[in-house]
């Protein structure tokens, strides 16, 4: 497999947010397999899975940067199941999952970044955050009521909110990277058409169907009111440190290649390396050495 | 691969040390194999990964059980590749590992079980926890003076101290257990000559050598210490509902095929199963689809 070529073909800057450019989600094919074919595209997976786990081994006896992944999308777009595909495979010593559901009482009583910055990955480890503080600028933005159990003080709910939640969002991100802490935003673009089929499916297969709510019908009433709440996030949060990726998600073979490699062409672009331990510590070693072989 | 067999070949009551039985290293074989070859081990070993895989599934799913395995052993008996080896496989979004280090100055403001606690999987998750407050009982009390750190009460600083560990490590366990969260316990038992050759490889390889550390070599003079201290632990708290196995750990394949078979007994025999949604909640999937349907 020549990755490059592979990786060209991909095309990465089509599924890369431009910093300040404006998103028009149409202009994203949800469909979008290029010249890839399933079996193919299941074999690339398992080879970038393969070289995810060794560069993963790398990052974390290292141990100098950690690489926080964040997964939004609507209902059924395959956050889950891209998650346990691309990552499976890992060490799990070195991989931590956090999903994030409705804030507690406790939470609420925090500013919305803090249960965020509470989850994050150690270094040398990769979080996932399945959902994450991207939900205070789309489901509370579509759903503003929510804003009312958040406490905030009303100078702050003005018409101004969600561009300054953008702006401290971005902050936060660059203080991450500033630090260490590499951030890849994933947003896994399914079609309404694409979800409804989905919906269909869950219902209809008896060890699917708990994992359908009647609440995700209802909310793609407001399919619309979603689809201009992360067009605005995706403009204002695609950063050079923290990018935005669109990803095709109507086919879920495509969907977990795509992922899976831009996550690969990550860990490639860093220094990593194993360790290398300095003059004095070797003599130690040495030393430590002729102490055990000096045991009878 | 017929289980029950190896299973009867594995004996697993030849490594479950029996509630109230009074530990002997000495008569637990580091070295044992059985009839066991490594290239049918890890055949074994990769058949049991991926019933873990499934099992877990429906763990998640049930969302009912939570699954803690502790793993504590000597230097480079092996935990950390056990982990990797027995749960890489496992979907990262249902297993989360904790490896516990020399406690910050605020977890010695708390109580010994309090970062433990903290790092408890939540149900439907399996938890591993590499070291544990089992510590509490080994290293601790081969180093008495780390107690000074600790800030307890005089009162508590009696010759029952160990005692009175073993008790409240059991209640909390047993609290666990009638909580749904079931708790597995794991000592990696190698042998002094094994830890020394293993050792010896760190050493001499510049890509495992900074894995080693000068008081790892200085840790084997306390060598019986900790085997003492280990014989009690193991003695005063393997219970019914939270029992001890010793796994023989000289060969690394058996230990993994070993580990990742008790797990998988374990959870086999749980009541495990997908929801089943009741008669009321399935007439509202029904409209659901009705109304999906309806859309033009």
């Amino acid at each position: 497999m020549d990755y490059d070529a592979f990786l060209d073909n991909l095309n990465p800057d089509a599924m890369r947010v431009q910093p300040g450019s404006q998103v028009k989600l149409q202009d994203f094919d949800a469909g979008f397999t290029g010249d890839f074919e399933k079996k193919a595209a299941k074999e690339i997976l398992r080879q970038t899975v393969e070289d995810l786990a060794s560069l993963q081994d790398v990052l974390y006896a290292q141990n100098t940067y950690a690489l926080l992944l964040i997964f939004q999308a609507m209902d059924a777009a395959g956050k889950d199941s891209t998650i346990k595909n691309v990552m499976s495979g890992i060490n799990p010593q070195g991989c931590h999952v956090v999903s994030f559901k409705q804030p507690s009482s406790e939470e609420l009583d925090h500013d919305y970044l803090w249960r965020a910055s509470k989850a994050l990955p150690e270094r040398g480890k990769i979080g996932v955050f399945n959902r994450s503080y991207y939900e205070e600028v789309l489901i509370v933005r579509v759903h503003p009521e929510i804003l009312n159990t958040q406490q905030l003080p009303d100078s702050v709910k003005s018409k101004n909110l969600w561009q300054q939640r953008f702006e401290d969002i971005n902050n936060f991100e660059k203080y991450l990277v500033n630090n260490g802490i590499l951030v890849m935003k994933f947003f896994l673009n399914v079609s309404k058409e694409e979800q409804k089929q989905r919906f269909l499916k869950r219902i209809n297969r008896p060890d699917k169907n708990w994992k359908f709510s009647v609440g995700d019908a209802k909310e793609r009433g407001h399919w619309d009111d979603y689809r201009i709440a992360y067009e605005d996030a995706l403009s204002h949060t695609s950063t050079d440190w923290a990018p935005w990726h669109i990803i095709p998600a109507d086919h879920k073979w495509f969907t977990r290649m795509a992922v899976a490699n831009f996550i690969r062409q990550k860990l490639q672009s860093l220094d990593l390396a194993y360790p290398v331990l300095e003059e004095h510590h070797l003599e130690r070693l040495q030393e430590a050495k002729v102490m055990l072989k000096r045991e009878e």
